[in-house]
């Protein structure tokens, strides 16, 4: 695939830690361990969007923050998007960062050489790769042999996605090429509707049911990446505090009316009386090139 | 009145002093002269809300980010709402910052007393104050002699305002009152429909017309504070040229779907597929409080 490594310096990374799954195996303080440590993670422009419309893929942050999402997910078990990022973008949804022999080890830039090359450093094997998570509860996406994240995992670049769905027979040809990349279908019962439908009510999100179904699979922490519809119902209310850590960029940038933004809905019978929709705490701003990176925790 | 005086250390003033107009009365480089210098600012939510709904006073950022707000007020002539902001909240308009001796001095906080008073610290004196600009082209709002602003007046901690209107006649009464408070009317011909018409098409801004009345009146710079309709009128294409600096806040908070928002709209005749409807340059982040201030001037 020849794809573009990546170099985070670790002097960036460092104070992200205290929002980062624990590096031990042993369980998160206080968390129970039948979920995942969830990390929503997502790049907006000023006017809180993350593209210019629906399916128009955007670039919004530097190349900062391109390399810490790529180091974000070098420090999960999982990254998950909704199946109209995956239709959208058709994303790699692997790690692309410098590795230099062991599995989250940030390479120090070397001056001089941009890209920080050296004759121990590789793009991460397999194994220490994230496993994509695709939510697709209708099976819109028609990934092909050709899909980037089908590619990079033929590669032994990435790994292949396990795809959360609500249909109950997926077609055998796409499940074949899915179980030989290494990937599979993952059925859950039908999603329930608790108010929690995303925009045009075609989705719904049970959020502990995907989380337990991770959680069964071994892994142990989730990065959350979006797109709009994903974001917006984990944070609504009664999905937030399954929210560990939230680590967002921000750009110079407003996009303009029309974008797909980031607003969650506000609880349901609460009009503009109502308090806001979600608050962060133990906030930290960390400029990153021409972009803010925000980490925070949900306010309980 | 008895307002509660504000502190802003010199420390954080310091590097917002690259995004202000000049402290000399010389003319600004390479700016032109029959207009002031234009600072936008304002304070959103990570959804880029200004409130939680149209006529709700929303308290979205902290107190450093208030005693900001009131130290930009004392570093220019003259600060502009819109008059939907005026009807929703009354607002007071004055620089409540703690001066001692001149205008714009930046009094440290003396520790143990967080108001920082001393013997020869006060409120601004009349000569120090922003003068008030209200933009209300059809006369929508109806101030007084109890309207915030105008107990200010009276009281020496504030300015009347100059309301820049269409009406030809304003009432009788209104101006008198006005006038009693050294505040007036400035008429303006109608304004004209370029395309720039806000939200409902109820109010238009022709904002060369607007500026240029300001400077008119020997103001040589304006902080235009909101609210809604009037930022996304003046990041509107056309008009983004006339801003010379952009001082905004970032409180860690979504206040949810059906706030009134920041997001300009996008070039007429251009769809999606369009790029950004404002960027800024020079960007400059500063942690402030719980919140992020983001100085920065529009890319041309």
């Amino acid at each position: 695939m020849m794809s573009t490594p990546l170099v985070f310096p670790k002097a960036e990374a460092a104070p992200l830690e205290p929002y980062l799954p624990p590096l031990s195996a042993s369980s998160v303080d206080g968390h129970v361990d039948t979920l995942p440590f969830v990390t929503l993670t997502f790049a907006t422009s000023l006017d809180s969007a993350l593209s210019l419309g629906p399916g128009v893929r955007t670039a919004i942050s530097g190349p900062q923050s391109k390399a810490m999402t790529h180091y974000l997910r070098s420090r999960h078990d999982a990254i998950c998007v909704g199946v109209g990022t995956a239709i959208a973008d058709d994303p790699g949804l692997s790690c692309r960062l410098l590795a230099a022999g062991n599995a989250g080890t940030v390479t120090a830039a070397i001056p001089g050489d941009s890209r920080g090359l050296n004759d121990n450093s590789a793009i991460p094997t397999t194994a220490c790769q994230p496993r994509p998570i695709v939510i697709d509860p209708r099976l819109r996406w028609n990934f092909t042999s050709q899909s980037k994240v089908m590619q990079l995992a033929r590669a032994g670049e990435g790994l292949a996605p396990y795809i959360l769905t609500a249909v109950p027979e997926p077609p055998v040809d796409k499940r074949r090429l899915l179980e030989e990349h290494g990937g599979k279908f993952i059925i859950l019962g039908p999603a329930q509707s608790r108010g929690q439908s995303s925009k045009g009510g075609c989705q719904r999100f049970d959020w502990r049911a995907i989380l337990a179904a991770v959680r069964e699979e071994g892994l142990r922490s989730i990065m959350i990446e979006g797109g709009g519809a994903v974001i917006n119902s984990l944070l609504s209310a009664g999905n937030t505090e399954l929210i560990d850590s939230v680590i967002l960029t921000i750009a110079p940038t407003w996009l303009g009316q029309g974008g797909v933004v980031v607003s969650p809905p506000r609880p349901p019978g609460e009009g503009a009386q109502s308090g806001p929709a979600a608050q962060l705490t133990d906030t930290m701003w960390l400029p990153l090139g021409e972009d803010v990176v925000l980490c925070g925790r949900i306010a309980r």
